[in-house]
């Protein structure tokens, strides 16, 4: 047995317990490591130090390391989320369905944990305990594999919430962190089959992609937003503006940022009129199509193939123009990454086709693409935003963090 | 772009037409297949004998011609099946959820086809029928991949549903077949990332583990049953006869077939009385550890390891004696593929630990694991019987061939 596969049938084992172990007890738990993670902040913040000054030294980027970095504040609010997801309700048990056969038999769809959830993440210690916490409420053992660079903020967490865990009466395997943070530590774990359940990667496209495309245990693919806003020929145009502004300035690293404006060349011109003075406010950088280019002369350059698909993360917009409701649906069905899509249009029947036609985990009429989140949606936490259809669509609360199982009492029925 | 990537491209684009289709156009649709499949079904049957005969000259087993060979009583049958898909309630559409949050967002979960589903399957003609209506009721392209040995079988099929499809005025490439039976078309649909939203193989196990190690594109894993009949201290033992010869013997090619009878000890014998009068009617071979060799003298085999996870398919039982009710969860959790576990037992606290820990999509207490079907549950027809855990878990019928979508109305919010 490797390393790993023993990690991996030691948080089997425990998945096993933590199934059974009662919302009373996970809760407790939750608690003792909110706590310990403050009590004994001291030695995560001094871990964090050690990788903030190796990262440094391999000179990683401000942007990069402030997203690495522990205060005393993050650490509060850490525990803060910890204690949320205590207060969440227990998905585990509930009985989705219930039925009598003609035969007698009484079958109930009843809630449980998926059992052991793996999570491959990139230099943000936060995930580490985010992550356990609600794995751990939905009753889910779970092994983290996180980025080198927070190798050593990651160790302590671990050990505080694995301490933790003990110190209530639950087995501290039911959290565990891959030490190990080469690439064959991520392969392994790609193809841990007999003991992973799912597997979840977060962080940029490349690593989701990557995972997706190399694992064999199941994967629920997160995060990827290329979103578009579309100003329909009937659309209020300030409305529209303000909701591109939004959409795109808001937190344009997001996944829920917007990436693209689809204009309907009736109104582009008009709405470019409403949206410019905004979009100035952030130096918006523009990337349009011809007609864009003829519109705004100097103020946008010209797009490639590659903007139509671009993810960018930054203060940049794409713009293309279209004759046609129609031509918007095909165009953000084919460039987009199904994630979360917009129109803003006062016509209803327009609307109608764009919610249901465009293929995406959330479509807005109306509203900024910036809605997609657990916490907006009132799903409590999410671990994650899943762009697949499979299993989890849209943020992924508790609920997603669950399967269920057929529980069927009879007095000897047979078939 | 290659013939596969062609295919894959045309069902994404007619999934899109038939998401929107609406229940009355897709009903209509199955009824025009059901009934050209009736119609013509000379077609159907000639293709299928020159299969037989190509299969009769390779040799292939009496067992497995059965399956192959269509005949009219089945082609009725089948046509049967495809009306009965029609009269099931149409999942799409279907609002699960609705919210108006604090700053006016209606937000409504909607369920949605999952959009192309490819099956990669065996000689079973039927399958090609079955299969394309169930998905096309969920709104749903398929891409079917059958064996080289219905080939012509499977061929006249599709052909005859397109043509079935095209006369109401659906896009025929909502259904199609790969063309090609070799390997390596197999494995191009395992990869088909851009095009197939999930991949169901069904047939043998073996081919259901190659699938799920190999594709890139998410596989639901169906129809692995390695099913254990847990007789416990307490059981009735006369009803815990019935239920073992019932699970063993009634279909033993089946998946929701038991292979492995464990016994505790303290009643191993006195049940043993009780259930081979009932096993000798079929002959059913008998593999038993020591203490069950102990008691049967020659009438059982040694197991040997081997036994412990076979799944026989067949008139042949392993017999496993245990020495406590947590043995037996652990050997069964072992052991077991997650399939359909049973216990019988008159002690109502040992039959809730049996149903709460035994990780299985179907858990009984005094019933025949072969309970575990669409039909019996209720959910009408099902496609396969998951294993796994994400997205569906049991017998799967329409609703788990639908995802979902967020709808969201505003006026004009932004974050």
């Amino acid at each position: 047995m490797t390393e790993l596969q023993r990690q991996g049938a030691a948080a089997k084992a425990a998945s096993r317990a933590l199934a059974i172990a009662g919302t009373e007890k996970k809760n407790e738990a939750l608690e003792a490591i909110a706590s310990i993670l403050e009590r004994r902040q001291d030695e995560w913040l001094a871990a964090n130090a050690e990788d903030l000054a190796a990262a440094r030294e391999a000179g990683m980027r401000t942007s990069m390391l402030d997203r690495l970095a522990l205060t005393p504040e993050r650490v509060a609010q850490i525990a803060g989320g910890v204690r949320e997801a205590a207060a969440l309700p227990d998905p585990v048990g509930e009985i989705v369905k219930e039925t009598v056969r003609p035969n007698g038999l009484l079958i109930r769809r009843q809630r449980v944990p998926l059992g052991v959830i793996a999570i491959i993440y990139e230099a943000r210690p936060n995930v580490t305990v985010d992550a356990a916490a609600l794995c751990l409420k939905a009753g889910n053992a779970c092994i983290l594999r996180g980025g080198k660079e927070a190798i050593r903020s990651n160790r302590c967490a671990a050990a505080l919430m694995r301490e933790a865990l003990a110190s209530v009466g639950l087995p501290e395997d039911a959290i565990s962190l891959v030490q190990n943070t080469d690439r064959e530590s991520a392969h392994e774990l790609m193809h841990l089959e007999e003991y992973v359940d799912v597997l979840i990667p977060r962080g940029g496209a490349g690593l989701i992609r990557a995972v997706a495309k190399e694992a064999s245990v199941p994967v629920i693919r997160t995060g990827e937003g290329v979103c578009h806003v579309y100003v329909d020929k009937d659309a209020d145009l300030a409305m529209a503006a303000k909701i591109l502004y939004n959409a795109k300035c808001s937190r344009p690293s997001v996944c829920n940022a917007a990436e693209c404006a689809v204009l309907h060349k009736s109104v582009a011109e008009a709405f470019l009129n409403e949206a410019l003075p905004l979009l100035d406010q952030k130096n918006v950088e523009l990337r349009g199509d011809a007609k864009i280019c003829n519109i705004l002369g100097t103020r946008a350059k010209e797009a490639s193939e590659e903007d139509w698909d671009a993810e960018y993360g930054d203060y940049t917009l794409a713009v293309k123009t279209v004759t046609s409701l129609d031509e918007a649906i095909s165009f953000i069905n084919d460039h987009g990454t199904g994630h979360s899509e917009c129109i803003v249009t006062s016509d209803e029947e327009a609307a109608r086709r764009f919610l249901s036609e465009v293929d995406a985990a959330a479509v807005y009429w109306n509203a900024s693409t910036r809605f997609t989140d657990g916490g907006e949606f009132g799903l409590g936490a999410e671990i994650g935003i899943s762009t697949q259809k499979l299993h989890a669509r849209g943020p992924m609360g508790l609920e997603e963090l669950t399967s269920w199982k057929y529980v069927v009492t009879g007095n000897g029925q047979v078939r």
